[in-house]
């Protein structure tokens, strides 16, 4: 099958240990759904990003259904930049106009989705890309006039992404929405991610994050949180500890929890393997988030 | 309901015998896949679009399962110029290089995909964007290493587009492809579709054109076909008779045929409803292409 | 398939038009069950007869599952004549004996029945003939036993018209019931097609009678209702204004309504196509009952 | 349930005797279909009708598929009398007019069956009568035009009738056909039980007549067959020796045979029960005929 | 099939008789489960044996769902004794230390249960033998340290059971349970039973007995109950007149019956055919216990 | 869930390395049915049975269909010697005379499954004791009438071990047989996994013997064979090559190999987890038969 590595320095028997002493988790969480928000250096790194999809075909190859949800905030900057698009701001948010919200779409549909797709193909297990658009998933209206084509989600319709996991296949999802007239919108990620964590009764919301976890306080490294509860981290954001850009994330668990998701995890995505390391070993990597 | 039209002309008398008219049609194909290429001017006018969107609506709910397949070639060109991509050009044709693929992918998936999915879902269907990339749909092989990513298909895999129509879906299918590696290619979006149609085995093949249909002589207005047989298109593309756009089209027609498909349309499609006049009523339109 | 009607004035785009405008009626009403009672000058005009059949063809496989009733009170008069029956009145109202009953049995199951059955095959669906008395579906009591076998519905059990709609088929319905220990009984057709909308849970009731529809002030041509309430009616019928030969529709569209059919409509069914033009177009034709 | 019998003289031993040895039998016969061919005695004395509705239910619940077919010979020459209808007649052969074709309908479709489709629904299993026009099952063409409309079957769709049996149903089948037209015919309903036999792959094809079963020598009543197979009855038939009324029988039971049926019975339908002493006991009853 | 019995001397017409008083019975019965819990002379004698196992199949084939329960007390005693066991009291209870405790299961499991699925299978349905640790269908824990491994239930999961009855089978149930550990239990028979029938929402739950039924004063055989209500159990209960070896069925009788299950039966397992006799004739045979 | 072993001297990285080389073999295997002969050291070590039936849990869990089958021999030796059973014997095999069998019957029904089931069941994954008698699946005839009931295989009917598959179970096979009076026999249990393996069309067929794999020379420890084809086995056999134990494991692997089984594998039942590495790890255990 796969040529043995010679450099292989794991005995047979701590091979044989390792594989042995998943059993318990894999039965935990067999037929389980597992909301995937997939990003940072995990996204842009290849080796991380083949890891990634390695992991994702294996775990839906022990009874797991992953489904994978993705942004693409750099990618974006970077074809704004290529197109010498000025961005307009308002309250320090940038803008969606027609043209903008055209290069995100093309951006996520058009490169990360399909990347990604293809990425997981190659490990040997039907991924399929969806957009939130496809039979109007993500429903939405603007946040505000004043920023454009910015959505907040009003009704998430996960029909197609159960069939999807009824025909074992792995849906990758681009975070875009539509609103009533049929127009698009950029969505949050991160908190799309909560949203259909929800809609689908996932047992785990996942994210791949570029930190070791949550801090208790956002300036003290060794503060950080191996467990934590929905209230500690409703006290946590009420207090302002949590750093700026894990603010959507933290609030989407927190909520999604609150609607019925069992679990949540903030994992450091810069890890290899962070996945099989968090769900079928006993290493402790991250920050798990329970009902409490 | 909808407003009823006072302008209407059509007597109450007249709208019943229409209808009436509709129902030996809609018996026939009644339960049959039809693989719809969508292009043209029915593209890029907002009328049309909107008149094809709720056709194919129409189709659906009257029992029939149309497949859309589109390319994008003029959005194609509008977004390189946009971007100053100057072109390459081997034997005349376009070369595909890494960045011309990655603009072909957004515009495919990230612009003409998405609005034509939305367009659709406003008339009430739930439509769903499908990359010939998920679940490795279209398995290509580089046609000439000098012309970059151009893809011929060697295989298709239509399971995921069968998944969609038993779940009530209408598929809407950019014509991209995938090879062995996992890196995406370009492919002919008229030989997709016909290759797409010999896959499921579809009973009709319809080409949305800016044509009236095919012309014995392309040089003779008057030269039009109204029904052809696959050997008299052979003649014809033999004879150098058939103009250079539709080469593809009439061949994917003929192959299509010979290996099952019942019937290709080439239809005009610069007429609003074109399909349902073709489908529904004894209005001769466009060129009927039948076995023979 | 069918010869081009060179006499036909309406143009291809009004064709067009005409169909393209029905796609939101048709979807509205897809999936939908229709009880239709079917009886009037529709029963004996041969060509309001087979525009009926064609009707109800186009309705099932646009995907509306039609039921459809009928009695035979003209053909029942019919056959007592030509057989000599004197009939013996009850208060005004015939006596069913059982040599009465069996005439109407002969009737409804021998002659009328199978003659729509064969006129609908005739369009291409599967129409099978069910009798009251199939499977035990209408389970009545005596009205009175001076009356004879006049049977009042005590139960219905639509088990074998629900496995006909799953089966794809066509039921068309003879009202005849039965008692407990098995005797038939005849039941009025109006009432019946109530009861059954009901116990199907039907969408809409449909009465194809021999009036433009109901009227205010059954003297009055000008006081022709296009919508009423059931409230409306339960008024109307308290006032003496309505018809006698109305008063079981009229009864039965208020009772069906109440018990969770949605809607209900007295349609003239000597205006051929009455059904397509109410169900598909603008047109306003009869009287539509809702809830109020 | 029911009251205990006090004259019954069959001791316990003996009852759970009788009981134990039908096992084989049923065992034998499980899941398989049989077509019923009800006629003679048992369709005109109520005692036996009732004895042979009771039977069809058991066999029902014992996990026999029993399909009844019925023609009603005396009974519509009772009709014709009571309507003063005067036959005309061609070669010996009553000619089939519209109004005697009328006739036919009413009493097949009005009377016969209602009357058996009442009395098994009596003993608790759900029947549905069903005509040979129904869905176009039986498809006919004109024997003879001096003849009128007797038909000749042509096809068999037995769809509706194995949908029945799915569906857990007891169906009664009245032998009309239609020809290409729609127009009703009366064909000959021991034909009729053969055809539906083959086209439903029966196991069984069992003929209820008034006869003790099949005689060598039709004028030697000690030459009954206890068995005989299919060549047999050619050489018989050849031979002449067959009693007229028992020809259309014998052919159909011999063409069932030799196109898939396993086995036919004659059996004496003056025995009560007949069909339980035949599937479930070792008394010998009619003739039994096999392939050979 | 079998060989007709020379000897019989019961008339044709009686056993047709028989058989069709069947029927009601078998109506009544169609489809519902019922728990049999084979033992006493039943067991032991093999013309007894035959019979149930011919019996039970009879049920399975005329639409009845049979779960047959055994334990095996005689053949237990008796192969400790080969074994030259010297058995250990308390309270008058034999311990069942960890050797008696394998001999327990392999007597059940390799003696008793085979033996049983043999003879059912051979009289042509599938039995399939089950132990009550398969799947941890009976969970139990110890009674009592000092009895060893003398189980009581504590949850039933009747999972495989019902699956056996989807496919058809004949599920036979030896009576041991396992506890937390995974260590085997034996349990009372005759309260597995019980349970048993109860977690299958079982219409009948059957005791084989040795003895003519229940009586009102155990010392008294006129006293014999033909019917008894479980309030009536409960005092005979409570004054002591029942038999010891009867109380655990009794009160599994009346547990079962006041959590669902609709009647018991305490039948003479010596009689032949007693099963038949009991669900099939107007013989009456044992004590039937219902709700009151 | 479990705790974590502070002695694990396997760091993260390896961890997350085993887990991850692991993805191809799984997704090799997915769905895929293996038997595996279940006997030697592994199943007399409480150690090695606790790891067996860890792994037969985890292949479960990943999308393996794992069919264990078991014999008994050293177990029936011990009752044997415990009842002072002295043995007969022709040709130097013992003859399993009426009580002989009895014992071989108790022990692996009533000792060996149930141990293993529990044991099974402990890990998680439902576990059902099956007898090759159940539901008649193993048929056999009689090897030699001097030898008492020891049956040879004539027929497999696993369609009850498919069931269990499909309602995800894991099959426990004990090799009992029965002939056509339903009189059980012995069989070989190693033959009985080969033939169970050809009737389910498995893809593996797997032996846990005590020795290291098949040698080339039974005689020289240098000889083992990492990989063999069924002609080189073959070709072992005629030499006398292979030692006597092992015969009915080769010439089963063989036959079942010529009859569809894709691959069997001769592995070290004495390693715990052995299962796991030969099928989820590069490292190389025992020998691998294809065909060739």
């Amino acid at each position: 099958m796969t040529t043995p590595d010679p450099l292989s320095a794991i005995s047979a028997k701590d091979q044989a240990e390792v594989l042995a002493k998943a059993l318990p988790y894999i039965r935990k969480f067999h037929g389980k759904t597992m909301v995937i928000k997939y990003g940072g250096n995990a996204m842009t790194d290849p080796a991380l990003q083949a890891a990634f999809a390695a992991d994702v075909v294996l775990l839906k190859l022990v009874g797991i259904n992953p489904v994978v949800v993705h942004g693409g905030g750099p990618q974006i900057e970077s074809l704004l930049k290529r197109l010498g698009k000025k961005g307009e701001f308002v309250h320090g948010m940038r803008v969606t106009d027609a043209e903008t919200m055209e290069i995100v779409s093309m951006v996520l549909l058009g490169t990360v989705n399909p990347q990604l797709v293809s990425a997981i193909n190659q490990h040997g297990a039907p991924a399929v890309g969806v957009s939130g658009q496809d039979a109007n998933m993500f429903m939405v209206t603007s946040r505000d006039s004043a920023l454009g084509f910015v959505g907040d989600i009003t009704k998430v319709d996960a029909t197609i992404v159960k069939q999807m996991l009824d025909d074992s296949q792995i849906p990758v999802v681009a975070t875009l929405g539509t609103d009533n007239t049929g127009q698009a919108y950029n969505i949050n990620a991160d908190t799309a991610a909560g949203a259909l964590a929800e809609a689908l009764g996932a047992q785990k919301l996942v994210y791949l994050t570029d930190i070791a976890g949550v801090r208790a306080d956002k300036d003290d490294q060794g503060s950080l949180l191996r467990q934590a509860t929905t209230s500690q981290l409703r006290s946590l954001l009420g207090s302002g500890a949590i750093d700026g850009g894990m603010i959507p994330k933290i609030e989407s668990c927190v909520a999604a929890i609150e609607r019925g998701v069992f679990q949540a995890h903030i994992l450091d995505g810069r890890i290899a393997h962070v996945l099989l390391l968090e769900l079928f070993t006993d290493a402790g990597v991250g920050t798990m988030v329970s009902k409490g």
